[in-house]
C-alpha cells in the first residue's frame, strides 16, 4: 500500500504516545521511522510496533527510556538505557558523542540494557551532518554460528559508519550487517511466503536452505565466512561485552517471547577538522566520487548509502508498505483502541 | 626451507642495515617480520626485502623514517611517514595512539606518505597488550573493483582489530582484508603457479578466474559482494583520504615499477578500563569463550587470531620459508653484496 510519509509521521506518534512514550521520544521514535521507510528499509519500520507494544505490555521493555549515566571520563561515556528505546538511547548517545568528538577530537558512548534501534545509518547521518565520522556498532539477538559451530551465538550485528560525501552530495552511510543478507529481509520473506536466495542461511542441521522459516530457525550466512564470524564477534565484543549489555549469545532478540533484549550499543566519532580542513575533504570526496562513477560497466555506481537517498528524494514523501506491514498495523490500532479513522 | 626465527632476525637485521636503515628502526621492521613469520603470515615477511631494496636505490622509498607531526589536536595526531618503512611509521604511531588513549580515553594516529606495513595484527596486538582495543585501517594498491566496475580502485585494504582475551589467553586479533582472499596469497600462487579458488578473483574483463596471473591483473572479489565494496571505499577513505595519503586509485601498490606508492593508515585506540574494569572484561572474554568454544560440530573453533597464536606457539621458533622466498633472500644477498655465509 502507497501512502504518504505524513500520514506514517502521525500514525506512528499517535500509536507511540497511546503506549505511553513520552512526547518528545516519540518524535526521536518516528523521524527514525520515517528515514528507515524513505531509504527502503522498511523492515525497521512501523510494521515492528505491535512489537515494542507487547513488550511494553509484559514488562519486557519501558515506554519510557530513561537514560542513566554509569561514568563520564575523557572522552568516554557509559550510559544504561534503562530497557527503554534503543531509537532514544542512540540518538541521545550520538549527540553525547558529538559533543564530547568537539571538545577532544574523538567520543566514545556505549550503551547498555537497550533495545533494537532500528537502522544505523540514520545515527552514523547525525554525525556526518556534524562534519564528522560516526561509526556505530551494535549486537543483536543470536542469528550467525561460528564458523564450524551449529548454534547461533552472534547476531548479524550492524556496523553503521557514515561521514560526509563531496560538494553538494549525500552524506556516504555504511550500514551492513555482518551477514550476506539483513535478517529484517529473511524475516520478511517468511512473512510473505516467499523463498530466499542461496548462499543467504543454513538451517538447524548446518545445510544451505531457502526456506526463510528454516533460516530464522538455523543460522545466518556471514560474509567472506570466517571473516564475517570474526567480525561479528568483534561487533559482538565492542558493542555487547565492552557496553556491559548481553553478549556472547545472551541477547535476546527483539520480538523474544518472554524475556528482555539488553541489546548493547557501541558509539564512535571523530572530528574530521582535526586531520584536515573540511573543504579539503569535501573536494577529495568528489575526486573520489568521480574516479568511482567511472569505472562502470553498464549501471550508475553508487557509493554507500547513496542510492538509499536517491529513493527518498524519488519517493516525494510516499512510501509503500507491504501488506503484512499494514495489516500489523491496523491490528494494532485494534488492540490499543486507537480510532478507527486512522486504519490504513 | 626450515630455519630458526633467531636466523629470520639476523639476517633481516642484516639486510636491513646494509640497505641503509638505520639501527633502531631495523629492529623495529625486523620485530613485525618475525611476528608475520611465525603467525602464518609469511607472505608478508622477508620475501618482501627485494623490493624495498629496489625501491630504495631508485629512491622510490627512504630507508630511514623521517617521521614528522603535522598536527596534535586533543585526541589526534596527524604524521608524515616521508615515504620510510610502513612498519616504523605505524609502530611509532600505534605509542603515540596508546599515550592518547591514556590520557583522554581515545586516541587517533592519522600517518600518510607512508608505505606497506606488513601485518596489520603485529600493531593491534601492541594495543591489546597494553589493555586497550586497537583498530588499524591502511589502504593499498588498487586490487578491488567497485561493485558494477570494471576497474580495481581499492586496496584489500586491511581492518585489524585487537583487544585482551580471557585470563591467560592470547589477544584476540581480527587481521582480515575486504577481500574474499590476500592479495599475498594469490602473489604466491602465482610465484609458485598454482591456481587459486574460484570465488577469490575475477579477470580484467570481469570474468571469474582461477589463474593468479590473470587473477593479479584483474581484480579481487570482495567479501560479500557490494558490502565488501563499501567497506573498502569506506577504508579508502579513514585510511587514505583522511590521513593526507593517495586514495580513490592513487595509491601505488608495493612493487611498482616507477612510482612511490604513499599509503595511509588509520589508528585508532581506545582504553577499555573508560567502559569497565579490566577483571570484567577478562572474566567476560572467558565466558565469551567458552560459549564460542561450545558451538563445535567436529574441530575446535578458534577465536580470531587464536590459531596464528597457537601456531607460534607450536612453531618452537622454527619458520619455513617457501622456495621462492628463500630464492629471493639469496639473490638479495648476492646483489646488496652481504657475505655469502648468510646465504640460505
Amino acid at each position: 500500500m502507497e501512502l504518504s510519509i505524513q500520514k506514517i509521521e502521525a500514525l506512528s506518534n499517535q500509536i507511540l504516545e497511546k503506549i505511553g512514550v513520552p512526547n518528545d521520544e516519540a518524535k526521536i521514535i518516528t523521524d527514525t521511522v520515517k528515514y528507515a521507510h524513505l531509504r527502503g528499509k522498511g523492515t525497521h519500520g512501523i510494521g515492528r510496533y505491535s512489537i515494542y507494544n507487547r513488550k511494553i505490555e509484559e514488562n519486557l521493555m519501558q515506554a519510557n527510556t530513561d537514560l542513566t549515566v554509569i561514568s563520564d571520563s575523557g572522552t568516554s561515556i557509559v550510559l544504561d538505557a534503562q530497557n527503554g528505546f534503543g531509537q532514544v538511547a542512540t540518538y541521545k548517545g550520538m549527540e553525547l558523542a558529538i559533543k564530547k568528538a568537539k571538545e577532544f577530537g574523538m567520543g566514545a558512548v556505549a550503551i547498555r540494557h537497550s533495545n533494537s534501534f532500528g537502522t544505523s545509518g540514520y545515527f552514523v547521518d547525525m554525525a556526518a551532518d556534524e562534519n564528522m565520522v560516526g561509526i556505530l556498532f551494535a549486537n543483536s539477538g543470536p542469528a550467525i554460528a561460528p564458523t564450524g559451530g551449529n548454534k547461533p551465538l552472534f547476531g548479524t550485528n550492524p556496523i553503521g559508519i557514515g561521514f560526509p560525501g563531496g560538494n553538494n552530495k549525500p552524506n556516504v552511510i555504511l550500514d551492513m550487517a555482518t551477514s550476506n543478507a539483513a535478517r529484517g529481509k529473511i524475516r520478511l520473506a517468511a512473512l510473505n511466503n516467499e523463498e530466499i536466495p542461496q548462499g543467504w542461511a543454513i538451517d538447524n542441521k548446518g545445510n544451505p536452505t531457502t526456506d526463510a522459516n528454516e533460516a530464522l530457525k538455523g543460522s545466518m550466512v556471514p560474509i567472506g565466512d570466517h571473516k564475517g564470524y570474526g567480525l561479528s564477534l568483534i561487533v559482538d565484543v565492542l558493542a555487547g561485552l565492552l557496553t556491559g549489555a548481553a553478549f556472547g549469545g545472551d541477547v535476546n532478540r527483539l520480538n523474544h517471547k518472554d524475556k528482555i533484549s539488553n541489546y548493547g550499543h557501541l558509539i564512535l566519532v571523530m572530528d574530521i577538522e582535526r586531520f584536515q580542513t573540511l573543504t579539503d575533504f569535501k573536494t577529495k570526496m568528489d575526486y573520489l566520487t568521480r574516479n568511482v562513477k567511472e569505472t562502470k560497466v553498464e549501471q550508475e555506481i553508487f557509493l554507500p548509502g547513496e542510492s538509499s537517498y536517491i529513493r527518498q528524494e524519488l519517493a516525494k514523501g510516499v512510501v509503500t508498505l507491504t501488506d503484512k506491514q499494514v495489516e500489523l498495523v491496523n491490528n494494532l490500532i485494534d488492540k490499543i483502541q486507537l480510532s478507527n479513522d486512522l486504519k490504513l
